[in-house]
């Protein structure tokens, strides 16, 4: 087996940054890593392990003999460069929004669906942040006890928008309450203090593509067409993790203790429950960490089988680069890299 | 009709100072006021209109020759002291969680059930900051069309707790994302850039006091005893304001339109509703304010019955001195004081 020759584009973003990080934490097995990004980042030096990577320019030359392609970009430039990674052989991890409802393309988180990446057509990609942290939390229940019913309202931290909103409140936060604080540009309000019901643009209906994201993948995901879910999905003020509030309706009743059992088995998820003693998942404790974490866990007050839990994670990593690492990691093993075929 | 004499217990805490704005700004009419709070304060000097008030001492003396008394208080501390105040023959609004929900108490939101002020024996109460805004926008609905079921989470700002909380957000939040955060003291986690999924103590199921407050809260204002309620209450790294995303089933089916146009007629409830405009509710521009203001009205997508919005308000103006006060107004205009009898 030859080992795959690995690009990153999007090297320089806070997803970016975090791929180098996971990827050296795995070990992941590479021939070699380049590194691409914006023009304004070419030539800037990236420390990866023992190295020290130089950023290329992402032009369409980029691309040339790789094998595997973790593209980290908005959903405008992913919509460009895959298709051209793609025809230059390679197999594309795409960690935008651009291509993850089209029937062709695995939607894939892999302790959920790892199988569907056997029909690839070089273009496979990983849910929204908010998304893979709940059909995490649920799909192990769904498994036993199908889920009928999905309520959920998000509190996303601004590391989900990228490395200038992390920059936004940090600077708005130090005007505290104070008068002067300048006027916001990566978000329509200011995020300091206070909380925005508004991810990504509205759409017909008055969801957000945020909202409809989260309905749309965890159907396709769970191979479960016909959930109905409602989210409301909310900016918060917080640097990293995502944290979720879920009420679910199953097929059946299902008691909390049972719920717990299941996701104690389940990989990939912890459960942090003895909130009594204060004990629960936090979105400051879940940073850096690759877990989901999962608390809460209650009989749902308003539905006979209902559950309610709390469920983090870091939206970096599960919620992007660790996933797609996990995704090229069962690309391999399942043989679907040109280089190990 | 003689003025009453007015005393205000709780004078120097967060809601205590809103208390003063608003018996201010209503011009509500007073023979005296006269304001007291916990012996550290005694002496403190306040202005209110033309006048330097002198703080003095919560004792039960202070209670004689009042004839209405508002609250502001610890549930503990109104447990002993509301007694004192209806013994020495004054009309109590109570701010606490102490008297609620006992059956001779009413609790009351004025646009919604002023007349419960009628049976009074005394005591009257306010509810609790997250639950008066809820009603506030679901009771016009549920007058049309009765709601079946409210799945509701929070995004609570630290004024909720006091003036306490609001110096720990500002001190932690000095610190940034760097070390040495000081220990938190008031919260059971850090609140700043972090997001906690616990307010008041856990109670038996999993639920807490905050969150069993909204059920029974809501049942009882509403006089809807039957409503399935679910609650997850969250705070949130902001200073004033709470916001929540509320998803509702009602008897028959409902369109937003003709939500938005029960609510434009609300007295007390402001529609702000052109998302894609980037005009929906916020903490930031409620605070302050003694609307509440409801947006993202919005057909709920996982049920046929279903609406869902965003509603937000100032925990400390509606949420409680305003309520307050407002129940002060009812008292009056209906004679239940001894000093209109």
């Amino acid at each position: 087996m030859t080992l795959p020759r690995v690009l990153l584009v999007g090297a320089t973003g806070a997803v970016g940054q975090e791929f180098l990080r996971v990827l050296e934490m795995r070990r992941f097995p590479m021939a070699s890593l380049r590194l691409s990004a914006s023009r304004r980042s070419r030539g800037k030096r990236i420390r990866f392990m023992s190295q020290e990577l130089s950023v290329e320019e992402t032009t369409p030359d980029v691309f040339i003999d790789s094998d595997l392609v973790f593209i980290s970009v908005s959903s405008t430039i992913s919509q460009e460069l895959v298709p051209i990674a793609v025809e230059a052989g390679a197999v594309v991890v795409d960690d935008s929004a651009a291509f993850r409802m089209e029937s062709h393309v695995p939607l894939v988180v892999p302790e959920i669906n790892a199988a569907d990446l056997d029909d690839h057509k070089g273009i496979t990609a990983i849910p929204n942040c908010s998304t893979t942290q709940m059909v995490m939390a649920l799909y192990p229940i769904h498994k036993v006890n199908p889920i009928r019913r999905i309520v959920v309202d998000t509190y996303q931290s601004v590391s989900g928008t990228g490395r200038d909103a992390m920059d936004e409140l940090e600077e708005q936060t130090r005007y505290g309450t104070g008068t002067g604080t300048p006027p916001p540009r990566v978000y329509p309000h200011q995020i300091a203090f206070n909380v925005l019901p508004q991810i990504d643009s509205f759409l017909e209906g008055g969801y957000t593509k945020e909202e409809r994201k989260m309905v749309e993948e965890t159907r396709k995901i769970m191979h479960a067409p016909d959930i109905a879910i409602s989210a409301t999905c909310v900016r918060v003020p917080v640097y990293i993790s995502h944290s979720e509030a879920i009420h679910v309706e199953l097929t059946q009743p299902m008691s909390p203790d049972e719920a717990r059992k299941i996701l104690m088995e389940t990989p990939g998820v912890e459960v942090v429950d003895d909130p009594s003693a204060g004990i629960y998942p936090l979105a400051l404790s879940a940073a850096g960490r690759d877990e989901v974490f999962v608390g809460r866990i209650r009989q749902d007050s308003s539905h006979p089988n209902g559950l309610a839990m709390w469920v983090v994670s870091d939206n970096l990593r599960k919620g992007a680069a660790l996933n797609a690492v996990q995704i090229a990691e069962e690309l391999v093993a399942r043989k679907l890299l040109r280089s190990t075929r």
